[in-house]
């Protein structure tokens, strides 16, 4: 008899299982370093918003155990953590994002990883590594299916996350090849995430890159004492592509060039606190009002010329769009977005305040900018941004973005990373903190403990 | 401006919010009492089989809290016990279905409404009203897609579980109808469960109204703290029944007759440890050889009439369903269970055990079992069994049972689910102790505190 083929899952345990720091690249493993200060600064400016004390009571309530809650005085087992730390992180929607998975992947992995690597005393070498996994399974399996999960109200962060969280949480617990493969079978039970929060502006998907550390671990755990699960969860008849999406793509997008082609590379960091389409319009309206000197008086019309595939997300309901009922609506309109970029000189957390969403000057801006379908885009492959203004004086201005500011295509330098470091975490910490935080986040590799940095990040 | 119409989360929440026990007639009350006893005598029973460590690891890793993991020493937070609890609950596959809706109910609600009524010390009135609201919340949701999760590959258990979880626990923790409302949201993005398992017998699906309850709990305690989700998280256009099954029913099954039609009583409880497909097909099958005598050796074939929607589940792969890899896989293989039904003169947990499944003379007779689809068939709405024998001799014996046994149809007596009990119970705990917990469970209505029932369910 011959052996049968390898499931999609088996490969990528076999993958994650066998991945030693040595055979990662300098250039991705300092880009996953990276990746953990931006979560950390993300996650710790967090705690002074409103949704936080929803997250930490939960913790009061249902917690008690040995791993560190962020900017709290909290610890939690590595669950109750990860669902804590990883809804922190993604709690200002400022955490990074694979363009062609559309998933946010650092929210899901790093607070695993972190949880895990803690409580079980590991290294930074190791937690790394399961990073890396964790980084290349999200992609990978969000990419095998371009949009797809977004188009039919799938999250896919919180879908395709449960698994990355599960390998990343199985490489931390040590677990063998045929137990990261039942983890993941058990994974395709746990995953979830729908964006009916789009709605109404409420917190939901707040909750999504928590969940799915949280589910992750949990698959893993039971794994590791012997739970058996699926191993054609990601290609079978009642797998995640086929109950989710309706049918199974070519999944040899999922396993091709595993360990040579480095994904992580390729998760888009974010300047601006708002849902990642947004951000090249952002960009184009900020250059057009620096180049040109606009202020709201001169405006006349904003046009988007936006993909079909946005639309859902970022400008419809139009009426809702223009004017927010919630924040998080704010963080997902590009209507209030642009105009936020045309009035203000800068974007950042304030951007999205209760207060600053009822700013009558910004919404007649917002009032302004309207949507056309541009059937040439190249979304999802790259998040673009492409847009006109109509000047009261006549003139129309044009720009276009054809890649986001962070993406790999149009990186954002460490320098600039680092800065959003110090302006998060020094939102809530005093100045020295930040940087003795930020210099144990950079030198993750070389730790012989994780609880140093994570000790940073509690609240004495 | 008017009043906009209320949510069907909304309505759900109001039901849930304002039932009181003295609305819910003595009938359902004292049915509810008996379920608690069968999921009790289920879970005890689980806890000695192989899947039962692997659970209990789980809590040993991450759990130590005030709820108490049946059938153990163990205890674990709310969550964690009911994820445990639940999912021993189902482990035997040999719980409670609602069959319209095709819902495993009580492996959900009873864990959750137990372990929040034990940590929040509450009385037993409040927590058997907080579960009629749950079976009433499982079975309309199911109700309102029948067959279409299971079509889709979804475990409906799992899916419409979490919703039921979620207003369970949130009765329990005295939330608002808005916090309801909010976490019905919430639970929207932790809804789960695929069928994969079926692929190659492993274990997942044992785990899903476990993951429910798990789930439901969290996203109550969420909304406790003020976490807020969609209220439109059924109807949306993101919302459950179009992210998982494309397209929304009518909604007016969910509502319809809450508090006056009770669909708690329509939840059939289980004469067999297996898939409740092929309980009526069994019955079929042992009348006939109780009724001509028959042996293995006078039979030729055994034809069974199923209903298309059961055939991916309990019919196909026929060859592993003929030869079951797991005991899990017997219990989901109508040939395997027909076969024991005209083999043993009694089929309970043991007929589903490592060893029997390896029996040359039972597996003899499951290869003479084959299907042929019934168009004509009253599934979902009840599950009927149909079969030919036909005999070495020639002659073709039928037999039919428009209901299955244990259904309002053709319902066990309160004797033969006590007897159930005690054989369950018995598995694992003395006699004084099986006969001190029964009389506890069923008088769960007038407790002063649930204490003392769960503590008759711990080991010394």
């Amino acid at each position: 008899m011959s052996k049968p083929m390898a499931t999609c899952a088996e490969v990528l345990s076999e993958f994650t299982h066998d991945l030693h720091l040595d055979a990662i690249p300098r250039e991705v493993r300092e880009n996953v370093a990276l990746r953990v200060l931006d979560i950390l600064g993300i996650a710790l400016a967090s705690t002074a918003q409103d949704f936080a004390p929803s997250l930490l009571g939960l913790v009061e309530a249902w917690g008690s155990g040995e791993c560190t809650v962020i900017g709290t005085k909290l610890h939690a087992p590595a669950p109750m953590a990860i669902l804590t730390n990883g809804s922190l992180a993604h709690g200002l929607d400022y955490d990074d994002t694979h363009t062609a998975a559309i998933c946010h992947a650092s929210a899901v992995v790093v607070p695993t990883a972190l949880a895990l690597g803690e409580s079980l005393a590991l290294d930074g070498a190791t937690v790394l590594a399961a990073m890396v996994a964790g980084y290349e399974t999200i992609t990978r399996i969000g990419m095998a299916a371009p949009g797809e999960f977004h188009a039919r109200g799938w999250h896919a962060t919180g879908v395709c996350g449960t698994f990355a969280a599960t390998l990343v949480a199985g490489k931390c617990l040590g677990l063998s090849r045929s137990q990261l493969t039942a983890a993941l079978g058990i994974a395709g039970s746990f995953a979830s995430g729908v964006l009916e929060h789009l709605e109404d502006g409420s917190w939901v998907k707040r909750l999504h890159p928590g969940w799915a550390g949280h589910s992750g671990a949990l698959a893993a755990g039971l794994a590791r004492g012997g739970f058996t699960g699926p191993a054609t969860i990601l290609e079978g008849r009642f797998g995640l592509y086929r109950t989710f999406l309706g049918s199974v793509p070519d999944l040899s997008r999922v396993t091709a060039e595993l360990g040579s082609r480095w994904e992580t590379l390729r998760v888009a960091f974010k300047p601006y606190p708002c849902c990642h389409y947004n951000h090249a319009y952002m960009d184009c309206a900020a250059r057009l009002k620096r180049e040109h000197g606009l202020t709201p008086g001169t405006i006349q019309e904003v046009e988007c010329l936006v993909p079909a595939g946005q639309v859902p997300i970022v400008c419809e309901p139009l009426e809702a769009k223009r004017r927010p009922r919630t924040p998080y609506d704010a963080q997902f309109s590009l209507a209030y977005s642009v105009a936020a970029a045309l009035v203000d000189d800068e974007v950042g957390v304030d951007t999205y305040s209760p207060e600053r969403i009822k700013d009558e000057r910004l919404l007649a801006v917002a009032r302004k900018v309207r949507y056309t379908v541009d059937p040439g885009s190249a979304f999802p492959r790259t998040f673009p941004g492409r847009l006109r203004i109509r000047l009261v004086d006549g003139r129309v201005l044009e720009a276009a973005e054809p890649f986001n500011r962070g993406s790999a295509e149009n990186p954002l330098g460490v320098s600039e990373v680092v800065a959003k470091f110090r302006r998060n975490a020094g939102r809530v910490l005093p100045p020295s903190r930040v940087s003795t935080l930020e210099e144990a986040a950079l030198g993750l590799e070389r730790a012989s403990s994780l609880r140093p940095l994570l000790a940073l990040c509690a609240l004495p």
